[in-house]
């Protein structure tokens, strides 16, 4: 077992005398007590689709709104998000409802567009160490949530988070979102010892997506409490008010009515360890 | 993704309708609403060290004792385990303790003695599909522990299952291990997913071994907590009275004081999901 | 990376000392200047199809043939193959080409069976792991084919070797057949890289299986040459007479004619390295 | 196993009819019955260094220099390269050898600074689901040297050319250079079979890595030979004049006199499929 390079993104001593970072994003705190979970559909697909998801989530106890506005895409063939018209209707939502809004950032050139409207920047798997971009984040004060990359160790992701501290950007929030394996019924294979593992060695808070995980909307819940369990700060879950309609991603999207279920199963679990929804 | 063989492992309708198997063991029964844990030495050195362990474990509520006799090692230099001498072992744990024994069987040639001793009989990663091993141990009536391999598809796993029910032993407890990635924090990675998978496809029960999948005693009660909150039936740990001076996997076995702790903080976990320890 | 532990598998001195090992079978000789190549079918399912197979790839050069008496199948249903009424007919095969016989043994129970009938006994990659077996095959004369695991890595394999060494029968040949990744379009994924990494670390032969790690037979000759020119000193091959009638993994048998390819366009390949077929 | 997608970097047809793709760089063919060797430093580290490199590595036989102006680095405290004189110095070494100059571009930002002096730009492993950067070297009209991501599959790596040609730019070269595996005696796993079947699917040139995939120098001959006679279009491996050195990367780079024994060796291999160096 390999040993991890000395970083700002790590405690100072491993089983660490660092104090571990909360991150406050308007009321919301990301890596103190409170679970937060971040909930909305995989891209934004209209107006009424966002909204509806937004007041449903919202009234469920979610604490943030995801939307994807920018989409990577295998084939550029494939819808690629709304883009700005997207963001729009992002911050609509926000002001409708009060909930943050957390949406990607896949390029340079849209990090001062995105910045406008979103208040955390999502940095996906595929770009985990797609440095320049990790360079332009780190020199915006608004939080990133970095995905840990399809095949990244936990020294990759360390140092990916380092290139965004470097550059004086100190919010950044983890986030384990599976990892390629030769399992085949599940899209990824959720790392759920990543949670503790960053525990003992980062301050920075960690996240898990279930959702892109599994690629399969029957295992979230399972592993939604398998990741609370072990001591994540908070969920990013994909929810979509009409599934079976959604361009991108449907079977993965939990319907509303299963994000309402998930947030009071999850509730018991996080008080089990001492913690709260 | 794949679709999955037709076989008596499998509950007859997805979603199904076959009723889940619950398999007793003197009082214990595994795939209750009662969740087992199984504790122990990785293997059974001394009389003195065995019973030491055992009656801790006892105490801290562990329901099966667990301890190696005949041992799989990578080198055949390596100490291979006490024999037939380990089962005697064992047996006068159970007899102080009252704590069913599993013990591993590697070989066909042992099926007998071993059955002789042992309440429940491992088949190892390793003899996942030791095909032969797995036809011997269906004509017996003890239960089987049938671990998943280190790069087993559910469907692979399922066939060896499939083995042991078809030889006529309907009482195959599974058990998730971690499989092979390319991670170097861990031993291995631990597949929770495989728990929410299993219980929707299959009828039997299903625990976790988050010593052998971490191989690092700091992650073991996290991993466990998260292994039942995703639904699994119970956990098998490994414990040592004093890891140090343990003459095999040292490092991930958890000290007498440790099991304590995981018990304890379990039990609000199992509460949290509607299940007790 | 990691250091491999010390074993008479291994050349006394890395870069080493000690000659390498050319395992005699009849008139073939493995780990000399001269390519080996096994060819056959998966499974020996009756007399004519073995028989015109096996002379096809006599005449077009194989050294050996393959073929499977008793089968590994994942599920207990599936065809487990002709068991000793498969080695008499390999026997006659033997007789009637003068190919030496290679044949898979599954278990310590059929050791001596086997032994009666084969020249090379395979060990499969799921067993490679099965100690008790690789201790009995340890104790023959015979020459051991040992597969590679899964999912084993290079240090398991030696290990693996040592056990058969150990027990005094010093005739191993190494087989690499492909590890488990998340490729999809191909079975496994064929580690060349392991027939440099055992010529430099071991002083045992070592050949390729591309139709197993392939699982598709457009792609056997181009990973076959590949093989050829990393070192390997020989191939196991599958030619089946009808591979569209085949019994098991018809899609990766080659056809007699493109088994006759094979050999045309590897005997440049061997010759470009200083080898002969 | 999946089927792929329908994208203009596939033939036509399966087995297809679409003519193969042969790419011009100055008098060297990308594609054709000559193979292709690009050889150079991981790194631009000084004058000196590169010229005594690209000198000899075009006396042995070299048809292009590669060499890292900008570096991806895991931790941001690492050296990131010479940057634009880096570009000058590779210029420098093109102007007085004649041998085209392939580097890699990491950011939209850089693209038009590179495609100055740059012959070809690489796409490295860590970009290749860099959606914004594969649209913008979509736009110009040099060829792009487009890597496998780490944990790719074939129809991810072929959606990554796609967005190239989409753009106008039909100069793409593909480049194996290797997979995350659970294997620990190499840094990566190079997946041979990927030449074979790109060479089925699709009409695009594919050439080789084998210094990045196996990070040991001592592994590099053998691996390049593999990739030749499984039908690669050439190979792009790291030579150093004085690797222990190196500022990056040392251990995997050749020595200058062993890239001439490879060249050597390569030849009479090319030979052997009918091809040649």
């Amino acid at each position: 077992m390999e040993e991890l390079s000395v970083s700002s993104a790590l405690k100072l001593v491993v089983r660490g005398t660092r104090q571990d970072t909360v991150i406050n994003i308007g009321d919301v705190k990301v890596g103190g007590n409170k679970i937060v979970v971040i909930a909305g559909p995989c891209t934004v697909e209209g107006r009424e689709q966002l909204l509806e998801t937004a007041h449903s989530v919202k009234n469920s106890g979610a604490s943030m709104l995801r939307g994807g506005a920018f989409k990577p895409r295998t084939l550029p063939y494939s819808f690629q998000g709304l883009g700005e018209e997207g963001l729009k209707l992002l911050a609509e939502a926000r002001e409708e409802t009060g909930l943050p809004i957390v949406t990607e950032v896949m390029s340079p050139q849209d990090v001062k567009t995105i910045e406008k409207y979103a208040d955390v920047l999502q940095i996906g798997a595929r770009n985990m160490q797609n440095f320049s971009l990790l360079k332009d984040v780190g020199k915006i004060e608004k939080p990133i949530l970095l995905k840990r990359g399809l095949s990244a160790i936990i020294n990759e992701w360390m140092g990916s988070a380092e290139y965004i501290l470097n550059g004086g950007n100190n919010n950044v929030i983890l986030c384990e979102r599976g990892i390629r394996s030769f399992n085949r019924l599940t899209r990824f294979t959720l790392d759920i010892a990543s949670v503790p593992i960053i525990k003992k060695v980062s301050h920075l808070p960690i996240i898990v997506d279930p959702s892109h995980a599994m690629g399969r909307r029957d295992l979230v819940i399972p592993m939604a409490k398998a990741a609370i369990a072990a001591g994540a700060d908070g969920l990013i879950v994909e929810v979509h008010s009409e599934p079976e309609k959604a361009l991108c991603d449907g079977p993965q999207q939990l319907r509303l009515n299963d994000f309402r279920r998930l947030m009071e199963e999850l509730d018991t679990v996080a008080n089990a360890i001492g913690r709260s929804l």
